[in-house]
């Protein structure tokens, strides 16, 4: 098949030089002979990788001696449940913010291991707004504040954290971290899944403050005990090795780019032609309010849902490929992740204009 | 640099045959026009590799209905904690047997979340038996009896499991599993990391009995719940596609070998011929017990320890790699699972014999 554009929620596109460079050294990395997935995470030549790879990450976001970088396994998933267990105990408070499918889920996971204060749910909105930060009712002393800034279903982005709450701010950055910069002080801990900006599936990247390190509960699995991991450099157990090579390429490309203030100029100019182009016509509609509207994210629907097969079906044949919707809310979705160009947005734009002039 | 044997105990040596069809396939999977790695796991495509995946491997170890296969994150360690969280409450007990320092390991992380019996320890031989099964002092009523059937940095083998408890045995196969045919009815539950004879680290199968499913304490992350991960077929979250995909051509290459009969053959073949080019000679001494040696796993040593950097330096030039032992117990090791060739053995063998008349 020929050039496509893959507008995938995650897993999702990766950038075409790190995925050429992968594919030219995958029998032989480095010079070994062998591929990096065949090679021990302990040899000289991948603790190099690692090592080099967080030198990198901690460049990109300007991370301070302060914080931890750790590498792991597990997904996000598996972070909504070491949160708890490592920044509380189970008769404390954490408050947690809704603003989407993956807080709701955060926060469903951690109220097994944490007293949970839902501080603001976006539900009643049906997830297309942030609650009024001043509406927020947050727990004197919480153990911590859990926010997710962008929920990729429905495409709502809290730009930035609002100061209400003395408590560290933990952050679910799955869908953001790396797409342009963020003030990591702001945080206690940010945690992403790498399948959409990082890499591929199957690494968490986690930065963690220092001292919310060494409190886990007794019953925490090691493997998700940020002392553990962050004492044995995330090596307590065999790391995805080479998903973490492929985020180490990533993190390369990213500083070739120009850093996370150019991908963040990008960005912005990839999401304002597509909601120029949504907002432009009534035949495309975008239902999140203005200020909340995400950058990675761009849910729309038709006149008719019925035309959102016919929209999934024609747009796949010109090389527009996983538009569908997330199954919960219907309609179309385009991801627009770091590695997706510009010229895959005025693809879709153009698609979408001649779609338009044939069914609106 | 040119072809090298790679002797890594994991992340380890995989075959050619599924390097090169993954290198082929790098850019463009099976038409869809991206890497494999940049589609959902969601996607049709991915939900047919699963569903084949799961099927192959089903067939290769003949695993009745009444078991459910995972494939899962966090590697073996995580189910360290996830096999007493699922299949004991913390007032259980369950037998531990230890014949190395991965039962070590898993017994060490176990007692956290259950009474820990160890029914025999193989400390005082320096793991280089396995304690006399009459000798085991199993529970009775354990919640289950736990053994690693495999010891890779001792190279201790237990080839089959004694019939000494009632319990539902559950057996960390990580550097065994898919070396050999295994009667899976004989066990409650098989767990096993990918980065020795599966594919890349990443990944972790589980093959659970039914029965045993469904019993999971309040406080297990939901990933690490069979349950969870049983009905939603291993995607509860995002699972480690990459990984996942590895495993998949593995499977289907063990398949086009004549299956596990075939490798257990050309892994006995390989394995008498390193242990008869040891024990022909005092130049090299292999300590472990006759009966239980490793046929995965070769440690040895030589007369002088001085020697092991010079045998790892020359045996590296020769193309000859990470033959290095552990660093715990010292002396060499060659790990020879199902992707090292005879012809690496071989090649082994003519280095040592050289070694030694230069050595010697």
């Amino acid at each position: 098949m020929g050039r496509v554009y893959n507008f995938s929620p995650g897993p999702a596109v990766l950038p075409p030089q790190v995925m050429e460079q992968a594919q030219a050294e995958f029998l032989d990395w480095g010079g070994t002979g062998i591929s990096v997935m065949e090679v021990s995470h302990r040899s000289p030549e991948f603790m190099d990788l690692a090592a080099q790879s967080e030198a990198d990450l901690r460049e990109l976001l300007a991370i301070s001696e302060n914080y931890k970088v750790l590498f792991l396994q597990g997904g996000a998933t598996l972070q909504f449940a070491a949160v708890p267990l490592n920044l509380a105990t189970p008769d404390q408070v954490a408050d947690y913010v809704v603003t989407g499918s993956w807080g709701k889920k955060a926060k469903t996971e951690a109220s097994r291991f944490v007293q949970v204060n839902v501080a603001a749910d976006a539900a009643a909105s049906h997830y297309t707004t942030v609650p009024n930060p001043a509406t927020w009712r947050v727990t004197d002393n919480a153990a911590y504040l859990h926010c997710t800034p962008n929920e990729t279903i429905a495409g709502v982005e809290m730009h930035s954290i609002p100061e209400v709450s003395e408590a560290p701010v933990v952050a679910d950055m799955s869908s953001t971290l790396l797409s342009r910069p963020v003030d990591v002080s702001r945080f206690g801990l940010i945690y992403a899944g790498a399948q959409k900006n990082i890499g591929q599936a199957g690494l968490t990247v986690v930065i963690v403050r220092e001292d919310l390190i060494g409190h886990a509960v007794a019953q925490t699995p090691g493997v998700a005990d940020y002392r553990v991991m962050a004492d044995s450099d995330s090596m307590w157990n065999t790391p995805a090795t080479y998903s973490w090579y492929m985020a180490s390429l990533v993190f390369k490309w990213l500083k070739a780019q120009g850093g996370l203030e150019s991908m963040a100029q990008r960005n912005d100019a990839k999401s304002v032609k597509l909601y120029s182009a949504i907002d432009a016509t009534d035949f495309y509609t975008n239902p999140v309010e203005f200020e909340y509207r995400s950058r990675m994210n761009i849910p729309f629907t038709l006149p008719d849902a019925a035309l959102d097969s016919i929209f999934v079906k024609e747009s796949k044949a010109a090389g527009l490929i996983n538009l569908k919707g997330h199954r919960s809310v219907g309609g179309l979705r385009a991801s627009i992740y770091n590695a997706m160009p510009e010229e895959g947005v005025d693809a879709l734009v153009a698609f979408m204009a001649d779609f338009e002039a044939r069914h609106g």
